[in-house]
Formats: C-alpha cells, structure tokens, sequence
C-alpha cells in the first residue's frame, strides 16, 4: 500500500549531493534543493561537456566532472539520473567510490529492476529507489527548473532492506523540492506504470508506425487532425529512453499489453458484426474511465 | 487525387439555406456564411428544443422548427450537419420536400456510405458530400463560432454524377466560410480518415478501457501523468458518434486496425525477445512519422 509522506523540515540534510546526470530531471532537483538550502555543494557528473558548461553556467551545480570515481568521492548523497539501464550499470561502480554513510537513490521510471541490483550493490540498506513524475516534454540541463517538482508526486519504492533513516532523508530531500512524497511496492510501482504511462507511450508509437507504414502514408498524415496530433508529443519522446524502460520493465509491459490487445480485438470484433449495443458499452466504459482520472486529478 | 479549390467571391450564393441540426458544425458554417454574406436567410432544422433556443438566442438562425418538411421547404441549399447515421436516413427525406433546383450537401466524418445514398436520393446530381475538419472538442450550438473553418481543411467527395455546378456552388460557400476547400475521392477519403482519425480515437477509447478494466484499475489512474493524459480529450469523444462512425466506415476501419495490430505485435515481439535494436528501429520510425507531422502542418 502506498502512503503519503509528510516533509521534513530543517537545515542542509547533506553536505555533498553528486548527481549522475545532469539532465532536466537532476538539474531540477539540483536548482530545487539548492533554493531549498537542504544541501551544501552540488557536484554534477557527466559525459557531455555541453552539459558540463550549461550546468556550470545556470549554477545548477557548484562543480563538474566526467569522471564518476572523483565526483562521487566525498559525498553524503548520491542521485543517479540517467536511463534506467544507466543506473542498474552505475550502482556497484558508485559503491566502489563512496563511503559507508553516503546514501544513493536513483530517478528511473522502472523500480523493481533497479531496487534488486541497488539492494546488491548496497547490502546495508543505503539505496533508496525513487521515481519522481515530473514533465518530460523537454530535456537536457537547458531545460532544468527549481519548480519541476513542486506539487509533483515522487515515488519511493523501500524494500525490506532499505533503511528507515535512509528513505527519510531521501524522503525529506525530495519533499523539500516540492514534491509530494509517496511510499510504493516496487512490484506495483512497475504494474502501475506499465498501464498509465509506458503503454500509452507504446500505444502511440505503434500508432505513429502504422500511419507511416501503410500506403501513401505521407500523403494521409497531412490530413490528420486532433486525433491523431495528440498522440505526437507522446511519440516524440526520446526512442532510446523508451526503449530501455520497455525492455527494463519487459513482465509489466507484456501483460498490459496482452490487456490492451484483447480489448482493440474486443472492439474490432464488434466493428466486425455491425454490433452498435456492445461498442457503445465499450466506449462508454472508456469514457467513464476518462471521467475518474479528470475527477481524481 | 486531391486538389485545392480556389475560392469563389460574390454576393449571396443562396437566398435561404436550411441547416439540420444546429450544433457546433452546423452553427458555425451558418454564423460564417451570415457573416460572409453568402446566403440569405438561415433555418435551423433541430429535435432539441434547448438547441432551437440557443441558436435563436445566439443569432445563429433567423428561424427555427422542429420539422423537417417546413424546414427544407423554399430551401435552395440544406446542410445536412447531424451524425453520420441520420445523413443516411435523412436524404431521401429531405429529397421529398425540397425544390428540383435545391443543392444538398452534408458535413460527415465517413464519406462513401453517404455518397452512396445521397447519389441514390439525388440522380440528377444535387448532392455534394462534405467533411470540414474543424475541432470538435465542444459541442452544440453553444460552441458555434464564426472562425472554426478559418484555415481549416473542408473536403469535398464529387462522384462521377455530381454536378460540377452544384460542387462549384458548394465549394464556393465553404470558402466564404474561410476554409481550403479540396476535392478526394470518397472511398480514398475514407482510408486517409480511418488512419488520421478514426483509428486515433479507437486505440484511445481501448486504452481507456484497459485501464479501468486492468486489477486496481481507479487506484492506477491516480498516477497517470502526461503519457495517459494526452488520451483523454479523444477518449471523452461523443461514444455515440464515435459508434456511427466506426461502424459506417467499418471496411477501412478493420483494415487500419489490422494493421495497427500487426504493428503492435512487433513491438510484443521485440519486447519479448529482448531485441533492442528492432525495438529502437520501430521507435525511430515512429519519431520519423511525427517529424513529418509536424513539418506538414
């Protein structure tokens, strides 16, 4: 069962926050807990030396590197915010770097996955899996604000290994960036986003596919109007990042999927017998569905 | 194949054009065509009482009546702008009241079936069928304004029997209304549509539906963020109308489908046997196909 967390209030939680990442997702969090003052120094680690210079020069971090061992080294907190087959790699290399009271979470979209291999690279209970739900329409540190997190839902997924002290700092970190801090089983965490958010993105890719796929594609998409516009923000979502939640999150996805198909069959059978009673149930059952997310929103 | 139609200009087109069903579609061409000064007077033909008083109230109409027959009656031109459905089951009707000089024309999302009956209702050629593609989110006659078809796309599907005349004079009023008129042939108009549209909105009503029908299904919606979201506006598409279509244009309908089927059970596949590669090949295809969305528009 997941619970809401209150926030925890109070001077710098953490000396030294590294993130792995500087992308809009770390660089939010970066600017959010700096405004917050719940940290000391940030340090940005990094690949890109394009990142490196934007980061360095919006302040969302006091120092960068591409270098993970010398990032790493010295902090109390690490933050792992790269793709998700990123972070399963990253964990033991971080724990290699770190010392024995530094706490490392993670802000990947998959949990049950990444929760295993942090719960083996950190067998005292110092991971914290975490997946805050926050806009992703654009990317990369040019696009990180300190507000990308406030009144947003951030998910913690503790398991059995995972430290109370440990999942309450994290906890607190995250509630002063803002976010509304929810505890979740990772199992479910990954159920869930299956259905709500990683299908539908399947569902619009596979829709974009056909469209291009079928004959005189090209010429039909110049025709499309509202229906099909509003599946191309989903669609345009970064392909390699997808492909790896997809894979990352393989069990959930096929299940959900097979879900999805029976019900498209279940439709195209009623298409196929003319039968207007059972499609008008079909939509009306979706349209109610509709309905319950407005009204829960 | 398609072409543009440039417009045609001039003073009233029709002394007295009769609208059947006064809602959003309906009640904008009338507030556009008044307000181009190409028709005369305007009646609104509707069942619906509250519709007949907002359409007087608003200045949509000069007229109202609930019957068909004194509605057409002294008609030069009568729109037929109800669902798909009753275009079918209205044509022949009107056929009976109107004078042998009146054009008819409709306003339907599915094109062949209605061509069909409409050539049937009309042999010498008086009926022109018609899809503006204008937005739909709201309805009724209190959504009605006089710039929806500014800009927008209004296809005309001439048969080998329809009049040129009849289509130049249709097409001319269109235009008034600030729209690009084309021309497409009916049954390749119904193939573009079933892609572009009616598909769009079949695969967001399923999904809908999956997620609702799905274990704990309410409890999920809670944490759908931008990825299920981008569905809803469609999903909470009139059912009713979403049936008539579906079921009239159920030949494209079922083969889009099929193919939308087959599109998803490669990326099943793909995720199934773990294959990046073929997974990151159909998601840049996908991309591909909103690139080409977006620059078109």
């Amino acid at each position: 069962m997941d619970r809401q967390v209150p926030a925890v209030a109070g001077g710098p939680q953490f000396r030294q926050m590294t993130i792995v990442g500087v992308g809009l997702i770390g660089g939010s969090l970066a600017l959010a807990a700096k405004g917050a003052g719940v940290v000391g120094s940030v340090i940005g680690v990094t690949r890109s030396a394009a990142s490196r210079e934007v980061a360095l020069a919006r302040g969302l971090v006091d120092r960068t590197t591409d270098n993970l061992a010398a990032g790493v080294a010295g902090a109390d907190l690490v933050v792992l915010a790269v793709p998700v087959h990123e972070i399963v790699r990253l964990l033991p290399d971080v724990a290699r770097h770190v010392g024995p009271n530094c706490l490392v979470t993670d802000v990947g979209s998959v949990k049950g996955p990444i929760l295993m291999a942090g719960d083996a690279a950190y067998p005292d209970g110092r991971f914290v899996a975490g997946h805050p739900i926050a806009g992703k329409e654009q990317s990369g540190a040019a696009a990180a604000r300190a507000d990308l997190y406030r009144g947003a839902n951030w998910i913690l997924t503790p398991s059995a290994r995972t430290r109370p002290e440990a999942l309450g700092r994290v906890g607190a970190l995250c509630g002063a960036a803002g976010a509304n801090v929810l505890h979740m089983d990772a199992a479910w965490h990954d159920e869930v986003f299956a259905t709500v958010s990683h299908l539908p993105h399947l569902v619009a890719f596979a829709l974009m596919d056909t469209v291009l796929a079928t004959e005189r594609g090209v010429e039909r998409l110049r025709f499309s109007a509202g229906g099909l516009r509003d599946f191309t923000r989903v669609a345009g979502s970064d392909p390699d990042m997808w492909r790896d939640i997809f894979l990352m999150n393989r069990g959930p996805m096929l299940k959900a999927l097979a879900e999805y198909q029976q019900a498209l069959e279940r439709l195209a059978a009623a298409i196929q017998d003319g039968d207007g009673e059972a499609l008008t149930d079909r939509l009306l059952r979706a349209r109610s569905a509709r309905e319950e997310l407005l009204h829960r929103s």
